[in-house]
């Protein structure tokens, strides 16, 4: 059950706790409040969670604060599209606004080898004007053998460097709950340069136990990456841990799944799901090409696979793409394969325009078609 | 081994059989002329099979109708792309081109019902100007007790019809040889008013007999369904058995993966392989978005899912559309919960065409890059 | 809805008409006669099927010949396990009776290469009292350039072989109906002096056709090979077209699932099955565990792959066991790797004898038990 | 590169310090001590980690101590089996052998949810004569709103009525490093009346910093769950972590894989892959029927799939079985369908003895036929 809070009603006000101490009375009912920071409005609702079958709606309908009250299904109760919610505007982080609408890409280092490289990439990024990237410092990797990141050594020449080349946000995958600590603190000594979106991997798609930390922090918002091996209802299901604890700043990264059908792709493409999440959640949704792909073969067309299904992304409504770059692809230590070279960034992002293009026409077509379909209708 | 022959050469020359006689002289190989009937030109060449590592180069090379001469590798020997060789032009069938450059729609009825509808599908298809269709008459069902499609009984109407609406090319499943004769007699009956692209469907991908039938006459095209649950390499050495009979005139359509990693999706989505399908072989790809999807779900952009899948397919250059179309879905004997309406055909190849010109963008850009880098480079 | 006629009531009796013309009455139905030879008694039912729902029971309960009349679910109509169907006794074949409660070992080769490893095959059977085996002739390979099999022309000194060694049955695959009356037709001019079943490959498991000719005989049983990427359920329904057409004589043989979950073997092996299918079905359960493990590789235990696979099937009550033997598994043109040699005839069987006597004995403790309980309810 | 100490040196003994201070001599090599108490002697090897290609075996062969070096190849470093090793004997822990040669039967609660059930489930533990079971107290669930255990709460009675019925090892999932220390804790507060196996389930078989917790503690040995949607590789992979680390009492626990062509059980059961872990580790492989069936279904031979799938781990040599059992499984909060009951615990193992009776006698045969072989030879 979901208790939509009046627009004009501010964060912290008294009557918030009205809400909250009429849900108490039920039992087995617990209340969580969530709110959304829009780019033009915010959003307050509260959910009661557990045994809600019983709870009746008139009395919250009768507060003063609440616009209305909606029952919702069992599934993905927080990050799920329910009927008669107020539409969601997605959320706002370093001045950038994540949302089913826009699209960012996020171009950048699959993982933090040198301050060199850091510092080549983010360059290279403020030369063509993008502000969100990603850096990987923590890498779980298949064998204990692999190198593993240079873990919370390279935060601060990350971060310092991210400042000074304007960069805003920085996806960086955390495996372990202190990582958040350590990035806090990196972050805090070196002045809040930039930003970071905590990213889940594949790997850890289903520990519970991290997903709820970072589902209990306000501060980052959360990248989640799909489950390999596992239903889209699982990875969804997964990231309603991260909302049930109380941040919904979530955006759910598809990334490939393993499965020899898909060979000689190293992952199984999985970009057809893009509409689907979009269907299901509120959550903006992001693609990462260089994992599904593996590789930088190139068609006869002179495109490559990368880019490819990066442009299947982006024409079906991508909201973000992650992508691999290295400076130096032959020495990379993790997934040098995948990467494409710096001179390569301007000719993917000209031709991520043109896709983008394009899907702006189509959305823009079928929504002139639904409203004369509506307009014939009355 | 592959021996081109020159391009003044005309079929049926004498000189041709100079270099199947030399073939001969070889034990244990077998020569197979392979001509192909292009736009601008046409291209003949040898294909020398078996145990051809011991064959020399130079008696063939020394040969005046030879072009060149080129030792390939065992993969995909006929279907396959291989240094050295003459770019392939496609195929022209019933005066359409089928190539990788190109892009057909095909939207039709999965299965043929009634005549009336099988018309009214006709009709809408001449409005908006498409000359390619699909109409199913024998259908493989996994249940015995299921509408088995009418058979030969319909292909009278269908083809009559299909002349009256200026249908050029219909892709038509087939699970018998005998369907060919049967098609054959009813087209002729007929007189010729359209022609047939024979289909093999997924369930028959590794049907090896039935793809040597196909191989062995020229009359129709194929338009190979990939296998659902068996590898990419898998289906390409299935469609070098129809190559290796005599008829490379062979479009291989992508339809989606079994596995329940794809859902909600009826299948996996796996367009992501075009750009591979065409790097590895010179066969045009298709996609069949309607079978891959299997609903009519919807994002909250108002674009079906279908439509999207669609557009991955074409952004990433798919030269084919098959889809599936009905007057009346819901009363549909096959799969009519993923056809599309006949109102819904205009605005779903308008989609079509924002999207394809996003392609020929991209394609011209990448092109346009790769000569300027070899312009550089000189 | 299946009538089942009285036990008394021979084959070919006019009371049968009765029960067909009755059944003649009723629009959008058809019947079919399914007449089962088991050991000690035979079962003739017929099957009616179409729009059975408006179909009353009485009038054919009423009918002198009928023992009862069920209504069935509409999955496997004919080869399913039915509330009220007579206990089926399995079918008998040259002398050897193929049930869910026997078990039969039939070693062979994957393809006969030549007459002398035939015979040696057949003379290792003899002595240690095996007769029934494998012996491929068509063999569908994934290249159509690989050895494709000796075809017919193994065939006569095949059967003669057999015959002479005191083979009864003999498993072979068909890829093509012509095969059948090759079959036939050496069979004949050798004087029958073997049996064989046709088998039906991975590949071919949904080529409907063909199931739908090997269901149009009578003269053959079928062991039908699981399809490799398909669920359970579809291959059942693949085994439905063969019963059908009329032939429910049909093995269902289990051979590993294609998914690289399954690695290092070459399948995943299937065989938590064989109770599953044992089941839904009435049909007698076969293993192949060669192709599904597709290597030699041994456990520490002593004991190959092969044997613990094999010996997986018959604990949980496989009735037979498909594998792949050589004389000279370097030299074998297909799956030389996974042959067993004849020197490990016996010890396999040994093996496997230790392990069905096991099974036996754990069907009894359950039979035991359960009619300890069945008593102490009563 | 494995240094193997000769076995009359104790553990602790200066002379180990040898090895390790020459290792220290060559740069990017980490020396590892891992010690294995078996039941008959113990095994000390130090590991060289790192680039060990430049190291030479000679100064480490040239020490007292040291019986014989080895070099291992890349994978598996620490787990595998490698040519020129000492046999491992497994590990013995609260008096109980865990290797590849024995077997235990682990019936017990999958989630704890009452005392009462929790000593009723001991109590006929004890009656049958079993010291080994399972009890989940932290249950990592799909969704966030399912029961999730009853966690360190439950932790004292579990323990004290363990050691009140005689139960001398529990394997217990933990999803959080804080869950050792819990379980430590209540423990030593009962006066370690029991033992404890640290279960990583499948949904943490990629959570490397958790394996790398279990790995760095040694009191508890740890019960590893295969990934369900990762290779066979990838999880022995995982092992390595907690190997490497400094804990190699690992055992590994099969219990059937994601993916939808195992329907209808639960997860594709992978049991053949029994035989696999055993060649290609030294780790007592486990099965867990109950999660891979998912059931209770039964055969038409009286046995129930759970059955049957055991009979196949047993038959192939498992060393473990982990099995759901529940007094009213109706009411449990986790699993209930697939759990078995009480009732049925007595039949259960005797079924499981005649299996394991046979698989002995199998054992014996080949290691018979295998030292005739080698006498033959001599």
């Amino acid at each position: 059950m979901i208790i939509i809070v009046k627009p004009e009603v501010r964060r912290g006000a008294p009557e918030i706790q009205q809400i909250l101490d009429l849900a108490a009375r039920y039992p087995g009912v617990a209340a969580r409040l969530h709110v959304v920071e829009g780019s033009t409005r915010s959003l307050m609702e509260v959910y009661l969670i557990g045994s809600t079958e019983e709870v009746p709606l008139e009395p919250f309908q009768e507060l003063d604060v609440v616009e209305r009250v909606v029952r919702v299904s069992e599934k993905y109760r927080m990050i799920g599209r329910h009927k008669g919610q107020i539409d969601y505007e997605g959320f706002q982080y370093q001045g950038v606004t994540f949302d089913q609408e826009t699209l960012h890409v996020a171009p950048g280092l699959c993982a933090v080898d040198t301050r060199e490289h850091a510092e080549q990439m983010f360059a290279a990024l403020q030369d063509v004007g993008i502000t969100t990237t990603r850096m990987g410092a923590y890498k779980p990797r298949t064998s204990p053998y692999d190198f593993q990141g240079l873990g919370k050594e390279c935060l601060p020449f990350v971060f310092e460097a991210a400042g000074k080349y304007g960069i805003r946000v920085i996806a960086m995958e955390i495996t372990h709950e202190s990582h958040i600590d350590e990035i806090h603190t990196a972050l805090d000594a070196a002045g809040s340069p930039t930003g970071v979106l905590l990213q889940i991997g594949t790997r850890n798609a289903q520990n519970f136990e991290l997903l709820k930390f970072v589902g209990r922090q306000q501060r980052f918002p959360v990248l989640f990456k799909r489950g390999m091996g596992i239903t889209l209802e699982e990875s969804l299901n997964a990231c309603e841990y991260v909302a049930s604890e109380g941040n919904s700043r979530i955006i759910l990264c598809l990334r490939g799944m393993k499965t020899n059908l898909g060979d000689p792709h190293r992952n199984f493409v999985d970009f057809a799901h893009v509409p689907v999440v979009k269907r299901l959640t509120r959550m903006p949704v992001c693609v990462d090409p260089s994992h599904s792909v593996g590789s930088r073969a190139r068609a006869p067309d002179g495109l490559s696979d990368v880019q490819h299904v990066t442009a299947q992304g982006v024409i079906a409504g991508a909201n973000m793409v992650l992508v691999d770059f290295h400076p130096e692809p032959g020495t990379a230590l993790c997934d040098g394969p995948q990467a494409l070279t710096l001179d390569e960034l301007r000719p993917y992002l000209e031709d991520i325009a043109i896709v983008r293009e394009a899907y702006e026409k189509r959305r823009k077509l079928a929504r002139d078609h639904a409203s004369s379909a509506r307009g014939a209708g009355a």
